[in-house]
């Protein structure tokens, strides 16, 4: 089943949903009141309007009622983020994603209705704030607040030995659940493969046992 | 070994990164030219200073040269983001990452001697196009261009079967690393591992293999 987007505001986080919902070949409008902003999306998106979204004849009239999932990525504005959103939940939209811009914000929206609210800027800044504390983790999945994925450089002290010699899930109570090599990447890794310094592991853990883990085998001081 | 850091300009993404180093327990040196922002983070972080960090005078009298990474969130002003770079690298800064507002402007910071440039907006676009594609997928992780871990919800089709029932690892190529119960984490499932219909999956594999699971035991039509 095909499904239709619409993208409203085309900042960078607006314009990249767009970009990336279009190269996945969906269908998608986007909206912006910027002429200029639509000159830029109209060989990327589907259809590409200069349009006020807080006026509701306008999003009538483009059918948006009939698109199934709208998102709005509205910065600055608060107050057209807003009324945005109010719009499209009163013209009945399925599924609406908002961007917000502070908790209180969040707040609002959630009350009148949206279906999702996304902190892009606050969620990145977290996950960028832990790859640089932790120089050797190249990239970062959040399971819980003490549950993580992490990517890390095997590194000269594993380097030659295999998972079993390791002995990682014993020792740190992590496992490692795939090894990356030289663009290839393995998602089962046996127990007697060998690391090799080169290879970037990930591996999956309580936050407290990767740190150990990090600290005793990845890190070469 | 403790580190210090400091963190220019508190948009969102600076904001949310100062916080999130600061609540690590990290030393941080927050910088913005607003006084508000700096009213708004002088107990959150370990200093605030009011100071335009074009002006390489105030940087050297700040000591920034001993603070061993420094995070440059300055956001529309592209000409300040350079300029600021600039100085760091002439103070002899040892770490120093960019936020780049677009391709042209990440050239230019690694043309300038940025050691890493982060497009918060345009990434976080990606990640949430994917769950918003995949309505079933919560959370994502590209380990590559062809392979990723994702979440999912184990949903009816799987409920009440053991991980060998479902033999997802010989039907669909991609195996579960974790599975999230009632505020759980279980990072070493075993074959027996009964799923219920409410339990998370953590789910690695190829694209198109996880695609092919999400279609056949996840979606519920
Ligand atoms: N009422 C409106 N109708 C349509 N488009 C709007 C409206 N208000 C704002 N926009 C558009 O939304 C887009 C994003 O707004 P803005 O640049 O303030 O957000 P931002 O959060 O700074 O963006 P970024 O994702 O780049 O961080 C802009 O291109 C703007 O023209
Ligand atoms: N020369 C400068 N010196 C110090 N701080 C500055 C300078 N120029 C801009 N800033 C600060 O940088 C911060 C971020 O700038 P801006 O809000 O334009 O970025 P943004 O990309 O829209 O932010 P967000 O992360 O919220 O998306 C602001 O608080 C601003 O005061
Ligand atoms: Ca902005
Ligand atoms: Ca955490
Ligand atoms: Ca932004
Ligand atoms: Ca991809």
């Amino acid at each position: 089943m095909k499904r239709d987007y619409a993208v409203i505001g085309l900042g960078r986080f607006g314009g990249s949903i767009c970009k990336e919902l279009s190269s996945e070949g969906m269908q998608v409008l986007a909206i912006d009141a910027d002429e200029d902003k639509i000159n830029e999306y109209k060989n990327i998106a589907s259809h590409a309007v200069i349009a006020d979204s807080t006026d509701e004849a306008t999003l009538k009239d483009l059918g948006i009622k009939n698109i199934d999932h709208v998102i709005v990525a509205i910065g600055d504005n608060i107050q057209a983020s807003i009324l945005t959103t109010v719009v499209l939940t009163d013209l009945g939209v399925q599924s609406i994603t908002v961007k917000a811009q502070n908790d209180y914000h969040e707040k609002i929206l959630n009350r009148i209705g949206a279906h999702q609210v996304v902190h892009p800027e606050r969620d990145m800044g977290i996950r960028i704030a832990h790859n640089i504390i932790s120089n050797n983790i190249l990239d970062y999945l959040e399971l819980s607040d003490d549950h993580s994925i992490v990517e890390v450089k095997a590194g000269a002290k594993m380097g030659g030995n295999s998972l079993v010699q390791l002995d990682i899930r014993a020792e740190y109570g992590c496992n490692v659940v795939a090894i990356k090599r030289e663009g290839d990447i393995n998602v089962s890794p046996a127990a007697d493969e060998v690391i090799k310094e080169e290879d970037i592991l990930i591996v999956i853990g309580a936050d407290k046992d990767i740190s150990r883990f990090e600290k005793h085998l990845v890190i070469d001081r």
